[in-house]
């Protein structure tokens, strides 16, 4: 079942359809999307990485045939293919470059590949980039002219959309929102990638982890501390369930994680001035209607408007994503639809 | 004459022109460019900003005649009018809004007033992105498909440039490059908005003078300590001159300019991964073919390469921009320019 989409019957879908495929480190899925942004059908596999990519190719060109057959559709019904996969990539080439979820995919040409075993042109995308373009396509952006998205999650990532434009870089590095510098001292602290001060190194999963045993090794008592001292190995979800009910230190950690955050996000309102800033992924402290989930997304927004521009802090735009894991194949699935416009 | 343009012959022009205006607090620059991105003609006129807008409009007027007649051209040889002038503004208003530099101007609907006084239509712009287009079109980056133009002076600016789109932002601020953050401490410097932590508030030119001052208070040996004694006022042009000499804080501080900028730049390439990145305006430590602005940008360089993603160091461009004062009225043609094209 798609993780958050309802799904719309074939008879009521607005035609050309497309085929998201939103290849993970665990599971590969894969989505038949309407004309319209909505999910006509769903499936996925696993992707078993260590086993290569052209296994990998060999199981989703299976996986699209399970796809269309459940929806009562066919290869015809369907214009074109969207495929998003971790970075590093060649965009222009199509090939997956040094991925560390995808170890033994290395230099694969994949969008070919897709192509070749599925009978169909693919757009391949950056699946943090294609996950933005899904919510700027039909979840929490839908109505916007531009749009950036951050996603909390192990890492911390996001895209840029203007205007219809996805802002992929140069080099396919555009959107690598976990990437910008906040803080310019030597012994910030680092992220996955060993660089000092970036986004990521103050609210990547690791980062929330690190600050909560550094407060526990200093003795601030939790709850946290007896779960620690029971084997328990902390993760944000386990912060987050802490401070659901009412632990101090982890409610303190949420709302530290929401300033560093805001600090991050003035840089792209004043890079980019989106009409909305969309905050994805896992690590979202309940999300959008719990009580701290709400709290944290109104510490973002209470922490970055006294650091605009004046003339922009009455069009502020904060929200938590609406498609939670359908993004990736829905906004592969939208920039098939944007390529296929393109080159009627 | 213009700052850095070699004016070509009408005769050679290629059809059609535009004239680019840019409002600056002094001065109001004039241009006659082609459709090649080549200055035609130019002409200057005082702001004089005190008499307002509607006196301004009308020696604009007079400027535009001026300079269409010292070509030889006509308004029948002029496309479209580029109107650049500093923010904040409503864009799709084509209003000034509350602008330091005019303040009898506030609220003024100065593309319409423009219009009609030269009987074109204007295609407005904030003079900062004006410039990155016009580096863009013409000038350093003209052989680029995506750009960020950061402008050293008084204040921080900048341009982004994303395959032919100008990053304009949904409220007018986009490619407000100083505004960035780089430092989340409370007790960072603040900006010329008095805002703590931005790029402004490390590498503008206030910030450039305070660091230096604060290094002879602290009783640094340097040339500029006697210069200071001897009433001379500090300006980013004085310490640059006393680095040009030899002097050791003032390089010490052109050095850590360096530094600074490149932790914005790192943010800006993670965010927009453009093919180039061009730093323009005058603080710029003598600029390109001086030994010690070669040292200053190959400094910027050598502390941005580290902090990118592997994927993306050997793939860096930074250079100084080429156009100097001319930047800003070519960049407004050339947005009158596109404007043109799109609805022909």
């Amino acid at each position: 079942m798609p993780d958050r989409a309802s799904l719309v019957a074939l008879a009521d879908a607005k035609k050309p359809l497309f085929v998201g495929i939103d290849v993970g480190g665990t599971n590969i899925k894969l989505g038949l999307v309407d004309d319209a942004g909505r999910t006509v059908g769903y499936h996925s596999v696993p992707t078993k990485a260590e086993r290569g990519a052209e296994d990998a190719v060999a199981r989703m060109k299976e996986g699209v045939d399970t796809l269309l057959q459940q929806a009562g559709a066919t290869l015809a019904d369907v214009a074109r293919i969207g495929l998003a996969t971790p970075g590093p990539m060649d965009l222009k080439a199509g090939i997956l470059l040094e991925s560390g979820n995808l170890p033994k995919w290395w230099h694969f040409p994949i969008r070919q590949r897709v192509s070749e075993a599925c009978g169909l042109p693919v757009r391949y995308a950056n699946d943090a980039n294609a996950a933005a373009y899904g919510e700027f396509w039909s979840g929490a952006a839908a109505d916007c002219h531009s749009m950036v998205l951050i996603t909390l999650g192990t890492g911390v990532g996001g895209g840029i959309i203007v205007g219809d434009t996805l802002i992929e870089g140069a080099h396919g590095c555009g959107g690598e929102c976990g990437h910008v510098l906040i803080d310019p001292s030597d012994d910030a602290p680092r992220d996955s990638l060993d660089k000092t001060g970036s986004l990521e190194a103050f609210c990547g999963a690791y980062a929330i982890i690190r600050r909560t045993n550094e407060a526990l090794d200093a003795g601030r008592s939790s709850s946290l501390a007896q779960l620690r001292e029971g084997g328990q190995k902390l993760s944000p979800l386990v912060i987050s369930r802490a401070a659901e009910t009412g632990d101090e230190l982890a409610q303190e950690i949420a709302m530290e994680t929401a300033r560093y955050l805001a600090l991050g996000i003035v840089t792209f309102i004043h890079t980019i001035d989106p009409d909305s800033v969309v905050i994805g992924g896992g690590v979202n402290f309940g999300g959008a209607g719990h009580p701290l989930g709400e709290e944290f997304i109104q510490r973002i927004r209470d922490e970055v408007r006294p650091r605009l521009l004046t003339s922009l802090r009455d069009t502020l735009h904060i929200d938590f994503a609406q498609l939670g894991g359908d993004a990736g194949y829905v906004g592969a699935a939208g920039l098939a639809r944007l390529d296929h416009r393109q080159q009627k």
